[in-house]
């Protein structure tokens, strides 16, 4: 790590490039913990505030991932292919994570007008509630929250503790055959950072989500918000 | 506007929640101009922290757009379309929106390691770099830097003033025939958020992007980042 203090580049952003080739380099690998701000001040003579600028830089930029009581780490971020209809939770075992999901809240009958209108009910239809939250290798990976057309009123939460929501309504004879997706990105809401452990100023990639089976019936709306430091979505495009 | 001052729910919370359903209901409709804090104030004795933790709330949401200079407006969000090929420009064109790029730097020949290698390239091989700012009506809607193979170092900045990058490319007999992207979402960096007119805790949509023509050729090394208010990205998914 060598810093210019002539060059008219501010040093902050020296390191950070220095550091972000290290970690494209691979000489700093994904779930390397990153050596803390006291020992880099010591290490390298550099001020606190331009260490913590750099870091900073390269958190914003997803290289670098911050955990409350963790530490700072360099980014492995999961990646979600889409263009097939696998769920996450297979994704995960797949890439031979530890998927874990804890159920925070299931209401048998909750109306939401947003909801029913995307599932094609009426305003006021008594909806299932699900919100769960995923965790990867023991992180928290997204929040997922699930509105279910009344037919799955007999649901269970502990039915989904340890399986996907789609092996479980394909168990009841609804299979995923379809699904829109609009996906964004935006500030995380003060209950996401709760939940999935952000600081204040962090992103969330949003999925808004509606699947239905081979006879066309909608079998959820979701709204999936991941940690927009461990998330990435590949696709492919081919001309039409 | 009626608020429960009884109520265990916020104050702040039950303005977002009826603002909100004011913006879905569709009685306040995309691009409208939002009262203003202290017009608010005054209207709905409230206090001005309840007034704005309110307007937060709906900004990290993306219903309401804020633009320096310009006030707070209800978010008419530009959706792409990601089952095909379509270029934003088209896109922008044929949802009646005008659009303008506007080429902040071209340099013909700019090593990037990381690009390169996307290209299947020699790490210093020279590349094209483009870097354009897009604009929706008028509004700053994505940073688009792209990385070109050495083959198009003759192409120039005039070329993309009104025009895509791939409608230049298409002349030139290279015709784009797959693409594969890679998104995120994370909080935009200083010069974004100059260039995109963004405030300080605003979040980007990454799209990460490497297209081919129909022979396999790399045409096109891009990363793009769009106001997380102001776009979202729509895709349908079939059981493989």
């Amino acid at each position: 790590m060598v810093v210019d203090r002539n060059s008219p580049v501010p040093l902050y952003h020296q390191l950070a490039e220095q550091w972000a080739s290290a970690i494209s380099s691979g000489a700093l690998k994904p779930g390397d913990p990153f050596e803390n701000e006291l020992a880099l001040v010591a290490r390298l003579h550099l001020s606190r505030p331009t260490i913590r600028k750099a870091i900073n830089e390269l958190v914003r930029q997803g290289m670098l991932v911050r955990r409350r009581g963790v530490g700072t780490h360099v980014a492995s971020q999961v990646v979600g292919k889409q263009n097939s209809l696998t769920t996450l939770f297979d994704e995960l075992q797949g890439a031979g994570r530890k998927p874990r999901t804890q159920v925070l809240r299931m209401q048998a009958s909750r109306p939401n007008r947003t909801a029913a209108e995307a599932l094609g009910l009426r305003p006021g239809t008594p909806l299932v509630y699900l919100e769960r939250l995923r965790f990867s290798d023991g992180q928290p990976l997204v929040l997922l929250r699930s509105w279910l057309p009344p037919v799955f009123h007999d649901v269970c939460a502990d039915d989904f503790a340890d399986r996907s929501l789609y092996s479980v309504l394909s168990e009841r004879g609804h299979e995923k055959a379809e699904a829109r997706q609009r996906i964004g990105a935006r500030m995380a809401t003060a209950r996401e950072r709760h939940l999935l452990d952000l600081t204040r100023a962090d992103a969330v990639l949003t999925v808004e989500w509606l699947s239905r089976d081979a006879d066309g019936m909608a079998l959820e709306f979701g709204e999936h918000s991941y940690r927009g430091d461990s998330y990435v979505l590949d696709m492919d495009l081919r001309r039409d």
